[in-house]
């Protein structure tokens, strides 16, 4: 039997902006495999995910344009002839979106609205995906959080990652473009930023980890889920492949909730060793901070049969394996 | 026994954004008349809501700043020494945030996080009052609409709108700037924009009937609730005089909902005689439509005792009187 996705993708071209980051480079990786004729975007900016060695093994089977998702000259060439739009680059960072509103502004949200009104000039049939966050839900008002959850986002970059995400709604339903949203749970894996802690902290503990130094674990009790990177590409190409997700959104989520000291515990044991230390949460995170949250993902699985395949602990394995292997290329 | 608002805003440094626009006039007459010391910011941009006649009366008495919400320094400069900052400017048209989304971004959430950002540094402990709107929830679920009713707005200026919102709340909770937001339903009364439809459907309704043309109703079922703009004026006075609404949300609403066909007949009996046709919806409309709405207002009643005063048939006669007599200066 031939898995559904072997064809998909053969020979189309695929546009991943924030292609050089954590996520949208194991997804270039993944569509090198399937034979996609791949242009990444990316504009290497170094606060944020982008980063060559993401490539390295593909270097040769993709096109790299460097250029920013602000640059509205750019996207409106580079969306004219894909086939399909992975829409990942966005900045991610809680603290920096509080620091600097406007940064995280242009980029969450208008040069969302310059790639949608480039693909309703230029290239209306065009498959777009967008990475969306947790983030937007704010503090959970009930457990675990499906797509139906009240929008009341911490930060600025909740709320402008939910205009982001509305847009891409709007334009489905009033201009026909055909787009899916994927609500992105805390994601870990090979190629994540691990220099510091402004994609995720489970970056910066792992890197001090192998580094041989002890780790800070916040507060602790904190119930969260967690996707292997593999899911969460795989997510994107199932929903990418399926035209009844068109114009929906789903929430990612990962096997079971972990609270942050038990996989403090978790990441330890993988490594087989290791500290850690548990201190209170800044007061600077506190009026930032969402809580226990883990996602309802029914409707994805119902509606495309996705659910998340790589366990936790073998997850870590994989990721502390690659870092062991490549911290030097991630300082 | 003295009314509150009396001694709240005498003497009080005032600033409102869009203050020469229909609602912003409105409360700058109100708030001379409590002997606030007002200054008015406005861009008087042709196709907004800026009239200079709007302050002809109080022109003597209050301050005019011609200036953009997108001008970054001037808005630093304007926050610094206000008791109270009512942030009505605003893009209001939902065709032209389709037309045109950059500028409802720039204008709706980009100056909004200036105005918040300025607060913050250099006048943290303003009083801010922000004009949101029903177009935020999108279409109803369930009628009538309470703050909690889910966002799902169906076109750019509702997003903007939201995301605007959320910054004043996210910047209470964060920050501590003394923010409340009024979600408006439609609002209609003297100094409205009549020569099209850009405010308000009903602007355009009223002006028609004057010059003695028939006007359109485009459907006629859809239900409505319309507030006289004195009881807006007066809601936003009560809010911002009151610490129990600070960091809240309230939806204002009208006294009973009607549809827009009972709307046009009881227009045409206020102004004993006049003619309508009534019309399918047009097609481009219909994408961004939102069918029924009318709101739940208890929480602002139970928390403030505000409740709309002016009941439609008083609201439609005042507005065709100041008309009549003045729709020159509005064409």
């Amino acid at each position: 039997m031939t898995h559904p996705l072997d064809t998909t993708f053969r020979g189309r071209k695929v546009l991943i902006t924030g292609g050089l980051g954590f996520i949208g480079s194991n997804l270039a990786h993944r569509l090198v495999a399937l034979h996609a004729d791949v242009m990444i975007v990316d504009n290497l900016w170094p606060d944020y995910g982008g980063n060559l060695f993401n490539i390295d093994r593909i270097a040769d089977h993709v096109r790299v344009n460097i250029s920013d998702v602000r640059d509205e000259h750019s996207l409106r060439y580079l969306v004219q002839d894909k086939d399909f739009i992975f829409n990942l680059a966005g900045q991610t960072s809680h603290m920096d979106s509080m620091r600097d509103p406007f940064t995280d502004l242009d980029i969450n949200c208008k040069a969302q609205l310059y790639i949608l009104e480039s693909c309703k000039k230029f290239n209306p049939s065009a498959r777009l995906i967008f990475a969306s966050t947790r983030q937007i839900y704010g503090r959970p008002e009930s457990l675990p959080v499906s797509e139906s959850h009240p929008l009341h986002p911490v930060d600025i970059n909740g709320v402008n990652k939910l205009a982001g995400e509305a847009y891409h709604s709007l334009y489905f339903t009033v201009h026909g473009i055909r787009s899916s949203v994927l609500r992105l749970t805390n994601t870990y894996g090979p190629h994540m930023r691990v220099k510091d802690a402004r994609q995720t902290f489970l970056g910066e503990w792992l890197r001090l980890l192998i580094q041989g130094l002890p780790f800070e674990v916040w507060g602790g009790t904190q119930l969260r889920d967690f996707n292997y990177v593999d899911d969460v590409v795989q997510a994107m190409l199932q929903v990418s492949a399926h035209d009844e997700s068109l114009g929906k959104v789903y929430n990612l989520g990962g096997e079971r909730p972990v609270n942050l000291e038990q996989l403090a515990h978790l990441l330890v044991e993988a490594n087989q060793g290791g500290e850690f230390i548990i201190r209170p949460f800044p007061d600077d995170r506190k009026a930032i901070d969402i809580g226990d949250y883990y996602a309802d993902y029914r409707s994805i699985s119902s509606d495309l049969g996705w659910t998340p395949k790589v366990s936790i602990e073998e997850g870590l394995r994989e990721t502390l394996g690659f870092y062991r292997k490549h911290l030097n290329r991630y300082l």
